[in-house]
């Protein structure tokens, strides 16, 4: 890991940003295959959706939504112990999502004058599920029950089949536990096509979240604005706040739990002890020679773990809402004290016995969160990101009167007088 | 304008997307211009943006900061009595966005467990203000209102200079109403370049909101990622709801008020009196006449005025619902009562004395709202655009402990052993 050690004014933004250098640059080729695979579908529907299955995922399917027997035998493949965890977490992640509900209002501001809000769900997203090797039921619960929960009647699961045809049964699981209506065995740019635009088999949604691989992040990008997207999702993050106090074993380990996800995964750790950093960065190599995937943590690690050595918490605090991490842990003793002074961060993890794991299944708050510095301005998936607003207006007549000439003013202002004559006619005409 | 005989069983999505047809074209020269205005901007900062501006705006600037003096010369030139309504409109739509601030919390979900989440303002945004002959001050307020209630410290606003180095003074007035704490005289993609990766004169920003033309819109899509961005806002479009109640005068007025803006703007019209729909067609020639903007809302009218003719309100409503139009007007008797049946819609307005123009200026509500469409998945402008979000996760040792092997069952299913590793390695110590 590269050591910093943060002068006494501190860094500037541009100099946090050139040091931990996130960014996703963009392939023109992968554009072009994307711009190919979209229009295709939007031409050719279910066909086009046919043959591109069978060019990338090897398999030739005939129907592409998933039988409510493949769900039941998923569900008996998975076993009755894993089927309670992920009950148990569906239930945890739906009462925290359900604090997220916001009521339609409406209400007299001034004399004869309504206003208010209308909160409505979205009538149809979809879901995109990554299929392969590692497949992350989390991820299916974390996408599908907030939209569930903000009232969303129509939730589709698009993920690749497998060369036989059949999907990973913990996707299937958690994609029904979690309440989705339909799941799609298509996956790829094709299924984001298919989510957008509609097929013969497929309808349209409006909005489609969800993890992917380049392809699936291009072609999200590209369809947006057609139907709206989450986040476009860099590389995992955390960063730690720890002092002399902290266990070098856990910071360690949780530096770990991130850097295995990805080579590109970046760790940070702001630090006033010199002695904890020494600690914790000979506990990374002693326990990176006992993970199964050593050879992507020892690469994120390398590449992209940063120790900030500072002159005491407070600029350590500061250094993290410079970084703005996807996953900030605060391991200072009493460390809810704290958190009133955290300004950027996706979720903060507070205390020694809240490690990052916990929340990325179990806890309740969602795992999908913004990465690569966006947590200064973006937030974590919630129900919010399945309803719509609606502004609502009533004025009564007399209220009518009492602005009329102010708004045509207003209008004349701004030299649309069309405007003005909609307000003008209306007082005429009384 | 086009009329629709809507059949007995309504209209397709797909049907309502084709009728309607909204879309706003990439073009491929325009996003080559700007990726290089980005470029330049981004490796030679101050130097860039002044020849830039020379270049598009014809003047050649020291520095790019609008003065306090010149901020009091244009509250002058606008007079007392438009900076009152510009006042007046101020704490209207104040009042009405204090509403939607949120207020942070953390409570006790189960024993040992404390979740909550954590609101914060982004601490420094962009207000994009076009410039050219119509100035626009009320959407100077709109867009710098909602950061300021939220409380975001830094609100820079940025706007194309005249070819004398001055600035519109209505612009100016109306920010500094609103609370904007500097504006810039940079204007075009150069100024969404300067607001996203900053300069020495000019510090970044973490968002940029507000329209432009098509230059401004792509460097906007181009910075997305480095920063946020609202919404890339399409041609205003109005849709109308109303019966042989309705005064076609004043329907008709009101949809000449939308289609002035731009000769794409489209006009809706949903009714189930083909003899209202005749009168209003009547009065929008008799009307056009008189518009200084004849031009424009005729070529509106003409290419994307519709007017559906339903069986009855009901299948009015549904129209308007897959139509998702920026404003609805409802022009029903007891117009109220129908809000509760409206899905999809960027504002509404009720009743015959809420023509849109209340809206754009006085009311309240944000006027930058959802357009082509995309209000079946998108809101209005708002103070949460301008607040993020940060989830709270809390676990003492014996919450921790009750979860700790379902948390390590659940990562061992995902092939994180890491994360599992993170889990045991506390219970270890414990």
């Amino acid at each position: 890991m590269e050591w910093i050690e943060v002068p006494d004014d501190g860094l500037t933004l541009q100099e946090i940003r050139n040091i931990t250098k996130r960014s996703q640059a963009e392939n023109a080729g992968i554009r072009q295959s994307v711009e190919d695979i979209l229009t295709a579908v939007q031409e050719e529907g279910d066909r086009a959706v046919r043959e591109l299955t069978e060019k990338f995922d090897g398999v030739r399917l005939d129907s592409f939504l998933v039988t409510a027997e493949e769900i039941e035998e998923a569900a008996r493949k998975v076993g009755p112990e894993f089927m309670d965890i992920l009950t148990e977490a569906r239930d945890n992640i739906r009462a925290y999502h359900e604090r997220q509900k916001q009521e339609s209002w409406m209400d007299t501001f001034r004399d004869g004058v309504r206003l208010g809000a209308r909160y409505t769900p979205i009538q149809r997203v979809g879901v995109y599920v990554p299929g392969g090797t590692a497949a992350y039921p989390s991820t299916v619960l974390m996408d599908v029950i907030p939209a569930e929960v903000a009232g969303v009647p129509s939730i589709a699961v698009f993920t690749p089949p497998a060369k036989d045809g059949s999907v990973n049964p913990y996707i299937l699981a958690a994609a029904h536990v979690a309440g989705a209506t339909e799941i799609y065995k298509v996956g790829g740019a094709q299924s984001i096509a298919a989510a957008a635009f509609g097929t013969e088999s497929i309808p349209p949604v409006f909005k489609i979240v969800g993890p992917g691989n380049a392809y699936v992040a291009m072609a999200k990008r590209l369809v947006f604005g057609t139907v709206g997207i989450d986040m476009i999702a860099g590389p995992s993050e955390v960063g730690i706040l720890a002092d002399e106090n902290a266990n070098p074993v856990w910071v360690a380990a949780d530096l770990l739990a991130q850097a295995e996800h990805d080579r590109r995964a970046a760790v940070f750790l702001a630090t006033p002890s010199a002695a904890l950093a020494s600690a914790v960065e000979g506990e990374v190599e002693k326990q990176l020679a006992e993970l199964p995937r050593k050879d992507i943590a020892a690469a994120s690690v390398a590449d992209h773990g940063k120790i900030f050595i500072t002159k005491d918490r407070q600029q350590a605090i500061d250094i993290m809402n410079l970084i703005a991490p996807e996953h900030l842990e605060i391991d200072f003793p009493d460390a809810e004290q704290y958190v009133d002074q955290i300004q950027n961060a996706g979720a903060i993890f507070i205390g020694p016995y809240t490690p990052e794991p916990i929340g990325d299944y179990f806890a309740g708050p969602n795992h999908t969160l913004p990465t690569m510095g966006t947590a200064a301005f973006s937030s974590p998936l919630g129900v919010y990101d399945f309803v719509k607003r609606s502004s609502l207006l009533s004025y009564n007549k007399e209220a009518f009167d009492k602005v009329a000439e102010k708004v045509i003013r207003f209008a004349n202002v701004e030299g649309l007088q069309a405007h003005g004559l909609a307000v003008r006619r209306r007082i005429d005409e009384n």
